[in-house]
This record gives C-alpha cells, structure tokens and sequence, in this order.
C-alpha cells in the first residue's frame, strides 16, 4: 500500500502546533501533501503545509469537512471531534489512530477501566460523577482530582488534601485517584502498524516543573534496572496490542518507591517525552508516526547517544511577543540543539520550544543540560 | 545579532529545489520566515515556506523585487542575477553569500584563476574565447573542456581526445583543463560565519555515475590517510578565507594517482557531497550554512556514524510521473533514511531524492548502501 502514497498521499493534521510542525519537517521526506486544520490562524504548521485550514477541531462539520477529501488523517492533540472522525473512516478515510482509540483515551474515567479492565498496572480509582460523590470516596484522602475529558499539560487536576478541599474541587466528571508516592516518572513511546508490527523506544526518565507540572527536563535512556525497563516496554507493548492501535503511543507511568510500575496515562501521538528522539535516536518518533501510519516497516529505536531534552517554557513574568535570551551562547556548545516552535508570543509557562542535548558521556549531557535551562530563557 | 531575528527574519532563498527545501526543515527550528523564488511553479519548496513566487532567478527586476522587503538572501544555485544581489546588497539586504563570491563561482574560468592567484592547486588550464583557440591549446591533448559558464551536474563538460573532437567542442567561453588522471573524488564542506570562524566537515569520498556524471555514491568519513586528510581541510580552510565567503562552500577534488590534490571546483551553497551529514554528523551542512549567515557560533562537525550517500536519480528509460519501487524494503533496514525532494515527475538521471545509510561498522554501511542502489528505483 504504502509505496504508492509517496507524492500523492494527501495527509490531514488536526492540529497545527508544535507536534504537527515536527511531523511536517519529517514528511517532508517522504512527499507527503499535508493539509492542517488549527483553530489559531497563527499556528505553528500553518506555513509549511500544502493546505492550512483555520477552524474548530471539536466541531463536527469542520472536522468532517476537512477530512472528507483525504486519504489519511492522524492527530497532535487528542481534544478532536471524534464523531466526525468516526462517519470518516466509514466513509473510507484511514483515521490513525482510530477514532475509536482516541475516543477511549479522550476520557480518563475510560482509560482507567480499560487499565482494570486488561490487567495493567494502575493507581487505585473511583469515577466521579457530581462533587457530592467527594465526600463518600473510596479513596482515601489526600488524593488527585483528575477531570475525565479536557486536561492536559497539567491542565485539569487537582489535589486534594482534606475534606476541606472538596469545595474548591472539580465539579464535572472526574475520576479520583490514590496518590502514588512515586520515585520517577517515566515513559515509553510505542508504535505499532496496521500489520501488527510494534516497537517501544528505549525508556525515559522525566522531571517536571511542579509549578506548571510540565515536563521539564528528560533523560534517554533510562539507566534504570534492566528489569524495570524491560517490564517499562513489556507494559506499553501490551496496552499497544490490546488496544490494536495505529500510529504512536505515549505511555507515562510511575516508578514507585517500591519498585512498582503504575500507568499514568496514554496519549496516542507523539509527546513531549519524545522529542529527543530526533536526534538521540537512530529513528525519531515522528519519523516512526508516520512509518506506522503508512503501514511500513517501523524503524530502528536504538540510542545513538544519551539525548537530554529540555522544554523552553515561557518565563513566568512575561507575556507578549516572544524574545529569546542566550540562543547564541547555547549553540556555541557541542551537541545542543535548539527548536523553536514559531509562537510569536509567549506567555507563562508556555512550550515554545524545546532543546536536546546529547553527548556520549552522560554526566556531560546532563551538566550541560543544567547549564542551557540556566542561559536559555524566553521573554517578552 | 542574530537572536533578534528569530521569529522576525524575512529570509529569501533563491531557488526553491531540494537544497532548499532541505534548508527549511533546517530553519523551522529557528523560526525563519522562508521566502523562496524559482522558475518552477511545481518546484520541491512551493508548499513550505512563507511565500513562494514564480520567476526568473536570472532577471534583474524580479531578483531585485523578490530580495527589497527581506533582511537576507542565500543561494541554493549559483545561476542567479548577480547585478540585482548587489544592488540589493548596497541597499543594505544581508547577502550571503555575497555577490562578489558568486560572481566569481559563476565563472569557472575566474575561478581558476582566483585557484592561480592564491596558490590553490588545481590542474592546468586555458582560457578559450572561440573553438578556434582549441587547436593552438597549450594544453595537451586529450583534455577537458568545460562552459566558463552556466554549466552544473556534468553538463557543460566534454573530454577532448584529439583534433577530431573539436568540431564537435562547446563554441561558448570556455576552459581547457588537463585531464587528471585521478585515483578519487573527495570533497571538504567548509562554513565561514561573518567573524571570521571558520570549520570544516570531515573529507568524504565520491563516485561517479559515469553515464550522467552526478555523484552516486559518497562515504563519510574518509579513510584516506590523515596527511591527505588535513591537506585537503587546509586547502578548503585557505579557500573560504582567501573568499571571505560567509555560508557554506563545497570544494570538490581529485586526489591524483601521485596523491597530490587538485581543486576542481567550488560551490557557494549546501552542496550534495554534505547531505549524509544530516544523519552521519553532530551538525548538518544545512543547520551549519544557517549557523554561518546568521552569524551563530559554528557547529560541531564531527561524524556520529559513517554514513554513506547514494543519490536517487530517476532510471535511465523513464520520465514521467514519478513512481518509487523498494521504499519498503529499504526502509527494513537498520540506519536507511530516504529523503524524497517533492518532485512529481522523473527523467532519466533527474536526482529524485537521495538516502542516507548510515551504521558503526563501515563495511556493513557501505554493503547496504550497495543493496539500497539496487533495490530503490524511480520509474514512471
């Protein structure tokens, strides 16, 4: 199939961010005609793409619309109109991943019961349906309010530490969820074709900004316990097979103090957590997205060195058209590599680009990782 | 300088075909705004820059046109008006490289000359105003003449065997050159930014479709021994200096069956004896011309992997709408990167894309490469 897709395959986006910008710059190698649909008329893709269109991705018509004269639609951003995805891959349209996959991942209450529903590993839950079922959880406090549908980045959580807390707490469904004393956070990226081939990246280690709980700095690869990396990929190749998805996944899960893997929660997309792959791996994870979605063979994952990525988030006191402090002193260091998303403006804790860093000895990735979060700064 | 361009930078790129196009998936990640001119409406950059405009890049109005609103100018082929850089230069557009440099590579013949004047080893040549120079030639029968101007991928040339040939001999300006009886074609990238760094990337080895005279098949990093290694580096080293070129220059060689070098010829741009250093190299040829124009420290050019280059040219017996046999194949290998450059139709030797293959060992590269030749194919 996939071969006679080269020049004339005409690939939909929904979303124009910077996920949609990095997926560009790889399909680019394979003659892919790309068209993107971004409800902000200054989105990152909207310049490099065949087609941009500015308009909602949660309503039906402009999704269907969009998609109708297409041969292939994937995603950036799960917070898509599913129902126009699903009358699409009726009509014929490849949808990757399938509508049906992001459906279940667009609701976390969902996630959660396919969790307990397949044996994977997860923190205790409850589905919430109205704040009053707070005061009667299972769950023992303190615990994580976690919205059903709608959070990202950090976005639509919360916790709550005592019943005192439960006024101030979601009022739209929402699922609770045991608060895990975790040691890492971590992740594997999967990927699987519509032949059933699947192969994880190499496991990653994360740390976040506690004030945006954003990703804020990653390690690749994990210089965990063999068997915690091997059980890592084993639990994302099971979740990858049993939901029979096409295109990438991205498994974040907690290590905890005991030693216990628990799942966090899936995007089926590229991430955040993959973005070192680009130049730290023999096979970046946009270069694999497309490799599934095209149904070719996926590539090789191995890591060609130890890769620090580092997301550049807008300073927190500043808003407006974006400046970049200490470019040029990063660039002057072997091996950094600097991406900017193209946001004209930035605003606190925005992603507007990330770095990775890479250096065949790890103690010197990491220093000089530390040392391009203190210089490089976007302002306003 | 340069951070203050970043999301502001109008940059025009004149001509809009695979050095191009592999020069944006580059400035993506520096927020450039890309504006490309070619005479092609269908050329590979169309649908991925800021604006694209049809035109000629020889004529004087639409070169002066396209370049009065940008900031900076560059070059992915020599054949531009050079009257309407410089104009634009004295009106104080960033031009680079300058319009003196590529007045200079336009002509072969100063270019030879600027070899002579500067002590840069090159073969024997003549000057040559008509065909009937040809027969008092000081040069020594057989030998090579080249078009002074206007000639690139092996057009322009024709080896003269004797007297019978020059009937047959180009009319135009010319050179004579005498034949070098080589033992390898090897090539040195060198960078030079506006302070006066200067770095080059490792020496590559070529070979050469004989029939189209394009390079076929290149290996990086040579193993030739350092004395010749070095030698080669300082040359190209000496060269970008004698120049003052800002951006990248490709210099081509012969290493002679004495292992003497002789410069054959340069290229003011990103050139095809680099593109392995998208995948085989710390930094790319491409993020390395950026890095030189926009005055950035340059990059480290180390090489990662060896990496081995083979050029993609349409099949001898077909032209038309262009169809690639074997992705799928290639693509099972460890450590294959194809590139295809956006051009909807091939012709017999049209250089339709180009792969990468890159592996720690070198025989192991250098035998999937040979495997990728036979494998992937442009047909109609």
């Amino acid at each position: 199939m996939a071969k006679d897709f080269y020049g004339e395959l005409q690939l939909g986006i929904l979303g124009g961010g910077q996920l949609g910008r990095m997926l560009i710059q790889e399909a680019i190698n394979y003659n892919v005609n790309v068209h993107v649909l971004d409800p902000d008329k200054n989105a990152p893709c909207r310049k490099l793409c065949n087609r941009f269109e500015c308009g909602s991705l949660s309503d039906f018509d402009t999704v269907y619309n969009f998609g109708k004269e297409l041969d292939m639609i994937t995603i950036e951003i799960e917070k898509v109109n599913v129902d126009a995805l699903e009358k699409l891959e009726d009509e014929g349209v490849l949808v990757y991943p399938q509508s049906r996959v992001i459906r279940l991942i667009q609701d976390k209450g969902m996630q959660k019961q396919f969790f307990k529903q397949n044996d994977i590993p997860t923190a205790p839950f409850q589905l919430i349906s109205s704040k009053e079922n707070l005061y009667e959880s299972t769950i023992a406090l303190p615990y994580i309010q976690k919205l059903r549908r709608d959070g990202y980045d950090g976005k639509g959580v919360k916790r709550i530490n005592g019943v005192h807390d439960i006024e101030e707490a979601f009022t739209q469904p929402s699922l609770v969820e045991e608060l895990v004393d975790f040691e890492k956070e971590i992740a594997v990226i999967v990927a699987r074709n519509d032949r059933g081939d699947v192969s994880t990246f190499p496991l990653v280690e994360m740390e976040f900004n506690p004030e945006a709980n954003l990703v804020e700095f990653l390690i690749s690869p994990s210089i965990l316990p063999f068997e915690i990396q091997t059980q890592a990929e084993d639990i994302a190749r099971k979740i990858a097979g049993d939901l029979q998805i096409v295109g990438l996944l991205a498994v974040e899960m907690f290590l905890t103090k005991e030693g216990q893997i628990l799942v966090n929660e899936l995007a089926p997309r590229p991430h955040n957590s993959g973005h070192q792959t680009i130049e730290g791996n023999i096979t970046s994870q946009f270069a694999q997205h497309l490799r599934a979605i095209f149904n070719l063979p996926l590539g090789s994952t191995a890591a060609r060195s130890t890769a620090v990525m580092i997301n550049l988030l807008g300073e927190a006191k500043y808003e407006g058209l974006a400046k970049y402090d200490g470019v040029e002193e990063v660039l002057a260091v072997d091996g950094v590599f600097v991406h900017l998303y193209g946001k004209k403006y930035t605003k606190p804790f925005r992603k507007m680009g990330h770095v990775c860093i890479i250096n065949d000895d790890r103690e010197t990735a990491v220093k000089n990782a530390r040392w391009v979060q203190e210089t490089l700064k976007v302002k306003a």
